[in-house]
């Protein structure tokens, strides 16, 4: 890319440059759910047509794009920009927690779905929050760990396969 | 592998081969669960300490060499062969189903966990078996899609994430 920006078009390098300075001088975070936004609150918060009693908790704002393009999502988020990882110095306050049960206690929120990365950290946050929440009187699921969609069983880790069978569901 | 025998283990290819010809003569199906055995029943189903309560129905050996690596399953199995495919000419009776149902309908089976692969056809498979399997009484559960252990959310595909947020469950 730097090559044919160099040699076949200076002007459109130009252009990216002043894209990239004007991203980095108008994306903020969004007040409510603290994903990347533009405006003080961003489009996803300010819809009405979406489900405002359901909140789905995830890492970061690419966990928003995944779960946006599956189009099966209709309620609103909270990014938490990170996993709790005391050694990295990442604590409750860098990912909003307060923030968090604040906007669950104000609002008419029934639901948080904690959608943290099923990793060894992700789960510990997600345990982490779920914690932080008693008695807010919302109810708290977490997103359904097993054989992913197209997998074949003898492909899948130990783990997952442990997790499938674990959550393992009625058929009607 | 070929080199290495034909060049300095002439002896070990040998006993190679026998090793092959008799498993051939001697690896047949077990009687009860279709599972690959050298005996008539394989030691799986013979194995008195193994819940008679629970049985798992895969499509292949190698299924159920998956699932007793994760040491976390302790009922018994039956073993497709295959999964319903009528352009290869793969049917109900090569599968087994009625020798299933029979199984089914003349042990003290309470529950038949379909853990066929999540593609299409072992989709299929899983719905075909539950529906065979109405009026026996027992209850037929499938093991959980979502995302798997380990894994991120941002790099998994569509239909994994609206399954894992559908199949979410309550943390309590």
């Amino acid at each position: 890319m730097a090559f044919h920006l160099l040699q076949r078009n200076r002007e459109g390098a130009g252009t990216l440059a002043g894209a990239i300075v004007d991203a980095v001088r108008n994306v903020g975070q969004c007040r409510i759910c603290r994903n990347l936004s533009e405006t003080e609150s961003c489009s996803i918060c300010g819809n009405v047509k979406r489900d405002s009693a359901v909140l789905c908790v995830v890492e970061s704002p690419s966990d928003v794009v995944a779960i946006e393009t599956t189009a099966g999502y209709d309620g609103k988020y909270f990014v938490l920009h990170g996993r709790l990882s005391p050694i990295d110095g990442v604590g409750p306050v860098e990912l909003g927690l307060d923030r968090l049960r604040e906007h669950v206690v104000q609002t008419e929120i029934r639901e948080v779905i904690l959608a943290t990365n099923p990793t060894v950290e992700g789960e510990a946050t997600a345990h982490y929050i779920s914690e932080a929440l008693t008695g807010t009187g919302v109810s708290v699921t977490r997103i359904a760990h097993g054989v992913p969609v197209g997998g074949e069983l003898e492909y899948v880790d130990g783990g997952t396969i442990t997790h499938a069978l674990r959550g393992r569901t009625s058929v009607d």
